[in-house]
């Protein structure tokens, strides 16, 4: 038993954890049951800090993965002479937005006690003074795996848009717009509601981003959809033409690897390892996916009459947008309803969107936009939060949430439209953004000899 | 301290593990050493619970990607005419089985006290009375967690199969057989060995599946093989004709996130977070892959005389599959050995396959059946349960799962081959699947301009 | 609290971690809060024992999935008549490298007391006499977790070197090299540091492997290519030609892959799940690869004039190669700082090793050789360790890994060349390897009705 103490002891961040015991292990006997309970507890905290940390920092790498994902997805969906800007400009939005969060975002979206509309807590991360961070008091993990968490979050809301806006916009103005989108769109919008702010105060609800992530994400691309206008030779004649991606394997790749990360963008929204929170998320986000699969293969039987794969692949990422907004407050079968009504809905609103000639080449709007809406009000009418107050309340978040991220993305893309020019050239983009920019092909797939 | 003590207490899932300590601690002094041992033991149980629904939640997630590898071999080795149609079927392969196993599979497999053939539970998932199930006491980790864990193992027996019966089924009658084969006979001829029924009380040992799993998705896939015929050409004057895949890249990538997800598969099975059980299955497990890939070089170029570098793909997988039934009763050595006889097999199975002109595209019934029945002897032959008695009840195992999942495999197949035909006209063959049934191509690489 | 208790001893490992308790539960009260404070600690080094597991489990699944990681860049970067040959070496180099590994490596790298040079604890693994290493001693995780963490290290050596010989070595030579230098120089220059050996002693500090992983690769793959020579007609005339890689996706999906990897490359080099000290490392390591990003952007702009994709994605590995060393002694501004130089060395590396006419296909020796010296001495420059004496330390270790590992990868090389030949003749080299060594092609995408 000696030894064994010995080696607890000199292990360096369980000492720090229960060296408040060992000075009160001197005190008489009368209090020893509370002395002994207490000692119990902290021993508890620090393993529950540290299954937590683990928790979060795995949920962290699965939303990173998440962007090769986003990537994965739009580069298949998009034709192959705009393969290698698709991928550059996916590869460039994560590392943007981790340096703008590191730099500014973070602070701005937890700025601690804030007037509940801007904040702001100081510039940069800051090394807590003990080095360590394993006393951080404001949560259940470090307050390093905090921030990395929220980073692969920020990012995402500009990748949204990168898919939306592909095959025609200018890559220094799309790099521009995730610099200011991503450091201070987001994360201002965000401190509403998860700092703290206005519309939590509200009694808002929105578990891991249907609205503050996907719909934020989601309006922004339709108003750089609205400016920059459809693709050439989209809608010719009255006709819906589809342009053919480049790789149906890679798509699909991309719509596993994103429900894959799901499990840490939803799971780790639990913000602790609580086994028995974190595991029904996971299980509702899951079943959302599955059945949001169906609704979408449904949708697509109804509307194009055959089985569209696409359509099938954007259902699995509507039911997982629609079960994000309340993966924890629903069960199973609210779940799968909220899933297949979503993965019917993206099919409606793409066709919907082409009626009105807004050309989305991923089906970004539909997929992150509607069924982020859908989502969000779907607390309102399912599972344990359902009420008509509720309904409201979440449809007056969705409309503050609409104003600020459409307004916000239409005034940034309208002045680098004005100040550089938002489009390519039509020569351009008839031969492809990959010659003009960056001098190489996606595929090179050759047998001459 | 005080502090501490408040804000552990205010965790939500600490405090309800915790309260029963608070009250008891108002006892006598007399009792102090038992009831502060009774409280370092109970605070230590939420921990493991934690720790273990950590691990079974990530089992979860690799399992699940274990999914994207199906479809990335499938598409992989098959013909790129019919790429679409692949990852069309592995897609909503694992959205039916959710939904199936989330409707009745879970509660046919884990019926509780059953007659030991045939039990069910109750239709759907029960939301536990305490809403959170952190007190369920049936396991070591939350029912949300058990659910998952088994529902992303439930749909791998279909998935399997679909790689056998490519580029010629009908996606209509492959869809119907999976509902059938994941929703009933799966979870059944589950129930007899993990739901505690009568190849369990037999003695019966397969750790994590390789007849559970693998073996009840070869057989299938040889039923289904065999009802529907080998694709034209493939036979024609005498000759085995070899169809070049679609990417040997994709492929690749399968492989590799099917070994990752292996550490789930297998890591996971343990059903809880044993350091030392999991720690050794990951490592027998690495190793049979390992050797898996020595195995089917060797056979590769005993068999073709040169590098294959698809029976080392699929060595890899034989390993795996091979050491799945005895894991955690191995030890490195005889991994080593199982996974090198598993890639030689691999090898050998598919050539006699083709003698007899059963056709599988990608080889599943040589990695799955073949290596999940070697494996499945191997526990009686390797490690800790070595012994002949045990070689015989492992045979009889073997033998009567062989039974139900061939004879139901071939039963639902005919039944649907003869409602609607099982096997797609010889122009649409031809032609590929792609085009007809969903009307995109799996890959569109063109630089016209 | 009867039954709670009775069921945690049920538990099997928990039951040995706590049965020392049990005995000692029936002292007297006299030293109750003595015991009852052993107890808890006893409890808490459990949960610590497997929650350091499960990190450390993680991490290695994180590290395997790097070898898909390169497997996927070297095989994008490379042109499309010599995917297969890619793919066969780097699916091999896993399967040999935890092979040899598990023989001679392990035993060779943490040889336990010796002479700081060359030690030996015995062939092949060794399974305690427990059976279940939960009490191993040594560390903080069990002994088959230490194994496969290294072992997944291990063969990333070769794996460097796989890339920059790419396209013109006989896969044999590859093989017999990998076999010697994996197996014998990587597990015995690691010794020196990681197990305890003279430069440990000497002060040399690298926290992951900048340079006992990454240089000890990158100088084998200047031996290699020094011997090998250029590809034909890479320096015909002056010029450098460029030869398109086959698939930039496949590249980005290898880069993304890495970064992922690199979460439990750098966080499972703390070797604990301790959350301070892993969080702050996944924060740096992710911080360093975005800046790298932006520092291949702006190196490639400077020396390409144009958007050069491949110089992002080269750039995030060298951010991640320069980080590596120092990842655990930095705050997120050094993190910044290492990764866009380190962003910006790679472009100007790989344009000075063409002007030696150093032909790297894929830009190995840039990442992983010039970035690994640059992050090894870094750590004497920023952070925590920061001082003169340290950075002259630092170099002496440098040196003393260059020389062992160039002289030691250039004999190896020599002697298979003169013995059997490194290198293809002229026409299989530009019909390419996979024709001759492999009868497949990479890619076969055709729709020819």
């Amino acid at each position: 038993m000696e030894q064994v103490f010995t080696e607890l002891i000199s292990h360096p961040y369980v000492s720090g954890m229960v060296s408040g015991i060992m000075e009160t292990g001197t005190t008489m006997v009368g209090s020893a049951v509370m002395e002994a309970s207490d000692m119990a507890e902290t021993a508890e905290l620090a393993s529950v800090f540290t299954a937590n940390n683990i928790w979060m920092m795995l949920a962290t790498a699965l939303v990173f993965i998440m962007h090769l994902g986003f990537a994965s997805v739009e580069a298949g969906f998009t034709q192959s002479k705009n393969t290698v800007n698709i991928l550059y400009k996916n590869t460039l939005t994560i590392a943007i937005g981790l340096l703008t969060y590191a730099l500014i975002g973070f602070s701005l979206m937890y700025p601690g006690e804030f007037n509940g509309w801007l904040g702001w807590s100081g510039i940069g991360l800051s090394l807590p003074a003990n080095g360590l961070t394993a006393d951080y008091a404001g949560g259940a993990y470090t307050y390093w795996t905090d921030f990395l968490f929220q980073g692969m979050f920020a990012a995402t809301a500009a990748t949204i848009v990168s898919g939306a806006v592909a095959e025609r916009i200018k890559i220094s103005g799309y790099l521009l717009f995730t610099l200011f989108y991503v450091g201070l769109i987001y994360p201002i919008a965000g401190s509403w509601k998860w700092g703290g702010g206005a519309l939590d105060s509200m009694g808002f609800y929105d578990f891991a981003g249907s609205t503050l992530v996907h719909s934020v994400g989601g309006w922004a691309a339709l108003a750089g959809i609205w400016i920059l206008g459809p693709r050439l030779g989209k809608y010719d004649n009255g006709k819906v033409k589809d342009f053919a991606g480049s790789s149906v394997p890679l798509a699909t790749i991309g719509v596993f690897l994103l429900w894959l990360g799901w499990f840490g963008f939803n799971g780790g929204s639990v913000l602790s390892a609580d086994p028995g929170a974190t595991s029904l998320v996971l299980v509702t986000t899951s079943l959302a996916a599955a059945s949001g699969a169906l609704g979408g293969m449904i949708g697509g039987k109804i509307i194009f009459k055959r089985l569209d794969f696409g359509m099938v692949l954007n259902g699995i990422l509507a039911g997982l947008v629609g079960i994000t907004a309340g993966a924890d407050q629903m069960g199973p079968g609210a779940a799968v309803i909220i899933g297949i009504i979503s993965g019917m809905l993206v099919v409606f609103s793409a066709v919907t969107l082409d009626r009105f000639k807004l050309d989305d080449p991923v089906g970004a709007v539909s997929v992150h936009l509607t069924c982020g809406i859908f989502g969000t009000l779907a607390v309102g009418i399912f599972g344990k939060m359902a009420s008509l107050a509720q309904v409201w309340i979440q449809f007056k978040g969705v409309l503050i949430y609409g104003l600020i991220s459409f307004l916000s993305a239409f005034i940034i893309f309208k002045i680098i439209d004005l100040a550089f020019g938002l489009r390519v050239s039509p020569e351009h983009e008839k031969s492809g953004m990959d010659s003009h920019e960056h001098g190489i092909r996606g595929y090179t797939i050759v047998y001459d000899e």
